[in-house]
Order: C-alpha cells, then sequence, then structure tokens
C-alpha cells in the first residue's frame, strides 16, 4: 500500500523524512499529503540540498502510479548534468556478515571527515515482505541520526529490474543534491549482487571467518565480482580464524583472471562493531578509485554501466511483452511439458511460439 | 562458404567422412554429390548405427540452407524418441592444458571397455577461422580413426545460439545412432562454457599446474560449474606442482556453496599424455552419474536443460528482432552516445527504442 494511503501513518511526526509510529515497520517513509510539485520545484530544492524535496522526489521516483512515472522522468532528466560527481561502493554478503555494522562505522567515518552519504538498498524481496532486512537502522543508530546522511530502504517493484532502476535514478537525485558518497548494500537474492555491481565504482565483498570444515556459501561469481573483500569479526577469540581466513581468500583469488581495471582486489580484515580496520578499508576503495581515474578506467567502467542499464531494461520490456502475450501464456506450459517428456525439441517448440507470436 | 561448393573439394578421397586433402584444413568435411535422402532414409540409417548416414545427417543439421532446415528438423523430431540413453560429459581448459590429449587417453579407455563414443565441440571462433582450435584431430590419432568413434569438429554458425543449438541437434542423432558416451569440448571463448554445461551431465574443468604466482586465469563462474577438476601434467617434475595446485583448488572449492546436486566436486590429477589417472577420472564421472540418479537429479537436470533452451532460444529470436529493425538500427549507436555522455538516462534511452519498436 501506497504511504500516502495508509491509514496507520496519518498525523505522524516526521523526524529527518523517517516516520517512527512503535507498532509498525520503521522503515516505511511517511509521506504528508503536501500537493505534488513541479519537477522545477523538485530540481530547485535538490540541487540546495534540501533533505525533505529529495525524500519527496525519491517517493516519487519509486511510485507506481502513471502520473508520477513521466514527473519523475522529467525530475531525473533535469538533475542528470549535475549527477556523476561522486564515489560509488556496492556492499554485499550473507545475513548475520555484518554489513550495517559495517556501514555505520565506514559510514560515520566518512561524515566525520566532511562526507555526505547515500545508504540505499537493492532488496527484490521487499515486495513480499512488506519491509526490507536491507537499512536496518536499529543497527545504523548514529548514522540514521546525522544530518549529512540520507538513508533509505530498497524500493518495492515487483521485479528485480524495476527496483535496480529505481534505485539507479535515486542515485542520480542523491548525487544532484550534492552526496558525493553513495553505498549500495544488497544481500544475496538472485541476481541482486550483479545489478549493483552495475551501478557501482567499487564493490565490496563482506565475509565472516568459518571454521573451515563448512561450506561459505558464496554465490556463483561473487567471489570474481568482488574489488574487495573484508573479513568481518576479526576480533578477540575469532582474530585467527579471521587471518586464515583472510590467506584463504588470497589463495583463492590468485586462481581468477585479472580483472580488467588492472586492480588487483585485496583482502582485509576487520571489526565493524569495534570500528578497527575501517580506515584501511577506506583507504584501499581511495586508493582503488585513485588507481582507476589514472589509468582510465573508472569512466570507461561508468559508460559501460549506463549502456548496460539499456540493453537490460530493452531485455526485460522484450521478455515481458512476448511471455504476457495471451497466445503465449495459453501454450507455455504445454510447450514446457512435452519437452521435460522428450516429446518435442526445445528449439522447435520455441519457433512454434516465435511463430505465434509474430504473426500477431 | 559450405563445402558442396568449395572447389576444393572436387575429387577427393573420403575416409570416415574426413576430407584429407594436404593443402586445407583438414577438419572441413567433404560431402560427396550424392542425393538428399527423405527423413525416413536418413532416420532408418541412423538407428541402425550407419556412420556415414549420420555424417550426412550432422551436415544437414548444420547447412545453412533453409530447404535443409526444414528437413534436418523432421529428422531430428524422429530421432527424439530414440535419444537421451547416453552420458554427456563436458571439458573445458584453456589451450594448452591439454584436451585433446585427454580426450584421446578418455575416449579410447571408454572405447576398449565397450563403448561407442561421440566426440563434438563448441567453438564460437570458428566461424571466423574457417576451422576449429578444438577437435584436434592430430593429437586424436588413435580415437580418429577407431570405428567405434565418431568426432567432428565444431559447427559454423555465426551466432552462440545457433552453434549451441546445432550441437545439441547432433547429439540427439548421435545418441540416436546409438552412441552412449558423447563428450563436448569447448575452449573459453565468450559464454561457451554455459552453453555446454547447460547440455551434458557432468562438467569437467582440465587445469594445469601453475607457478604458483601467476593467476590461473579461470573465467568467472567456470569453477562454479564443475562438477570435477583435473589438474593435468601431473608428471616428471611437475608432479609436485600438481599436488599443490590438487589443494589449492580443493580449498577454493570450500568457498563456494554445495551444488544443487548435492554432489562434492572432486579435484584429481592426471597425465593425459602417459595415461595416467584416466581410470580414477572414469571412475570419478560414474560415481557422480551413479550418485544422481539415485537421487533424482539427474533427469531433473535434463529437463532442466531442456526449458532452458527453449527460453534461450527465444531470448535470442526476440533480441535479434528487435535489433535488426531498421528504426532501432538508425537510433542505436546515437542513444549510446548520449548516455555514455550523461545526456540521457538509460531508462528513457530504453524507453525511446522501446516505443519506436512497438509503435510498428
Amino acid at each position: 500500500m501506497h504511504p500516502e494511503n495508509d491509514p496507520r501513518y496519518k498525523g505522524l511526526t516526521v523526524n529527518k523524512g523517517i516516520a517512527q509510529p512503535p507498532s509498525v515497520n520503521p522503515y516505511l517513509v511517511r509521506v504528508k499529503r503536501k500537493r505534488t510539485l513541479t519537477s522545477g520545484e523538485y530540481v530547485e530544492g535538490i540541487l540546495k540540498g534540501d533533505i525533505s524535496i529529495l525524500g519527496q522526489a525519491v517517493t516519487l521516483v519509486e511510485s507506481t502510479l502513471p502520473e508520477h512515472y513521466a514527473l519523475s522522468q522529467e525530475v531525473i532528466e533535469k538533475c542528470l548534468p549535475y549527477a556523476s560527481r561522486s564515489s560509488r561502493i556496492g556492499i554485499t554478503g550473507v545475513p548475520g556478515a555484518g554489513k550495517s555494522t559495517f556501514i555505520e562505522a565506514l559510514g560515520m567515518h566518512l561524515v566525520n571527515k566532511g562526507s555526505k552519504l547515500a545508504v540505499l538498498a537493492i532488496d527484490p524481496s521487499s515486495e513480499r515482505s512488506k519491509g526490507s532486512i536491507l537499512g536496518d537502522k536499529t543497527r545504523m543508530e548514529e548514522l540514521s541520526v546525522s544530518d549529512k546522511a540520507f538513508i533509505r530502504p530498497s524500493p518495492s517493484a515487483g521485479s528485480l529490474g524495476g527496483v535496480a532502476r529505481k534505485t539507479r535514478e535515486t542515485v542520480v537525485l542523491c548525487e544532484a543534491a550534492g552526496f558525493d558518497k553513495i553505498i549500495i548494500e544488497t544481500v544475496g537474492v538472485g541476481q541482486s549482487e550483479t545489478a549493483v555491481h552495475s551501478m557501482v565504482d567499487f564493490f565490496l565483498l563482506i565475509q565472516l571467518a568459518g571454521t573451515g570444515d563448512e561450506l561459505q556459501g558464496i554465490k556463483r561469481g561473487i567471489m570474481e565480482m568482488a574489488d574487495g573483500i573484508i573479513i568481518n569479526k576479526a576480533e578477540g577469540a575469532n582474530l585467527e580464524k579471521a587471518k586464515l581466513a583472510q590467506c584463504q581468500f588470497q589463495n583463492a583469488l590468485h586462481l581468477f583472471p585479472a580483472h580488467e581495471s588492472g586492480w588487483v582486489p585485496k583482502v582485509l580484515t576487520c571489526s565493524a562493531f569495534h570500528k578497527i580496520g575501517i580506515e584501511e578499508v577506506w583507504q584501499m576503495i581511495e586508493e582503488y578509485i585513485a588507481f582507476t581515474r589514472k589509468n582510465g578506467y573508472f569512466n570507461v567502467k561508468r559508460k559501460l554501466q549506463a549502456k548496460y542499464w539499456m540493453y537490460e531494461t530493452i531485455d526485460e520490456a522484450l521478455r515481458n511483452h512476448f511471455y504476457k502475450n495471451p497466445e503465449i501464456e495459453a501454450q507455455l506450459s504445454d510447450m514446457e511439458i512435452k519437452i521435460s517428456n522428450d516429446e518435442l525439441s526445445s528449439f522447435i517448440a520455441a519457433s512454434k511460439l516465435l511463430d505465434s507470436y509474430f504473426k500477431k
């Protein structure tokens, strides 16, 4: 349900754009019933760094109403020339790895050094759970009340493509509003890491030290995507295991090809809870950015990403149009059954469906 | 140029379907100017295990002529009920890892135990080089003259999807002809490993021991796809390094999640040249097949693969139709330039192109 229509939100106080009713999900943003601004008014407010207007513009982008879509695209077009002036960091890791605690520690470090930080999330499951397991503000207590930080839970959109688009557009708005550091968090659901990796400059994987026996459970392809790996909870009795895991990961990284960037991924340890090793992590990220700006890869990558999103969006739309076609819907499961039973070749089945579709 | 029209092939002798003119690529198959058989005649010959007719049927599948396409699809439909009675093994590794030597060793082992073996290849670069670096018969001397083996170079098709389709259909024909073991070889070009992995039961990665310093160069995602990893050239002075590499890979595999099959991938060493360790490799593959047949995953995987190829074929056709549309072709590079320069959002660019396309 859209927050504007949600009766639980009538008359709530708004604190930095985050509503705090005790009995409901604290992550849903309350939107006051104010008139919708014009695109010019949104842009003006954003460029001035007005957090409240930025929040409303992001809500506009996340809206599913058709009239909001057209307006949001106008706002984004006008903000585009002012975007791109930031460093974008993606963070992934299994639940329990300590992402929120880490983002709090790194975030406060950046804010104390004078940055303005936006923390976003991509969580495709948020549609179903009506809230996200990411952006856990109870673990980002300091950051969530800092006026130099803007924290937003994952949008819901019904598909990863939709969630990714809204997040990518929110990045544009945040950058236009003067946020020079953007963190995008994700958890290992479906292809969400690929989506985040395709919209950030530096991709960070947060791992825990294992006991040595069990499988670490890193999803296919994630380790090769990472520009840096952090072994978290390197503290106390766990310190030795963390150092061992650091070696294991460094050895494993040797098995993969060189990154296109020319950068050699590093494996560091840290304790996010005790704020140990955070400075070193940030130094690694700064080193990466300096390195890739110098060799030109920084901008090459951003251009590749921009094209990637155009092609991804086209692909998704073509597939949706095909699979939502009533004739295709009617034939599809029958085709699946026949090919599963070797009654029909996959390629002939595809041909028949394509013939139905293109004849229309 | 289609072999039938190639003037270099007039009057050549045919030896097991492989033409051997000294001055040209020995991998191109010569097709005698015989009349095209009816689909019934092809099928009858195939089911009898007639290698010559099988070879002609495969050439038909590989043909780019439209009239051959319809006929080939008839042949495949009729062969389908007789297919699926084999074990399919995919083999990948960097050039120089020893794939051909290994296939010769494993192949002769299987043939000597009474199997009929087909060796196919997926090499998307074969279109450009007019021949494949795979299926190197000079390294498969014994196998290439065995009457229990059928070796075929990669088809050319202008796209990976086309090559994959023709190979998958060739598998059907070989199985109907009584070949109970199918090996499909590939080299790390583009997404060819994903294609092979999606049409085999067991996926084998052949690696070399490194010096320890340089990166092994395993492409993203390959290690996690492998059901087994072989460290080749474990011989003489290299034996110790091979054992070390075996450990490194076993440790690295621990970092990944469990396979859906429930199977724990194994890392073995061998010397294909000296035919050491080949029996153990085959035992591992047989163990895998017994394991997955018992827990049902063997057939589950084949059904998933059948559906995968239907969806992949549909996707490719939808993309081709879109990108070959003249209006899209006219606008595409301009859109790319604009989004690269941040003049236009990727999503708006996609919308504009999709609007052009769907209005037609």
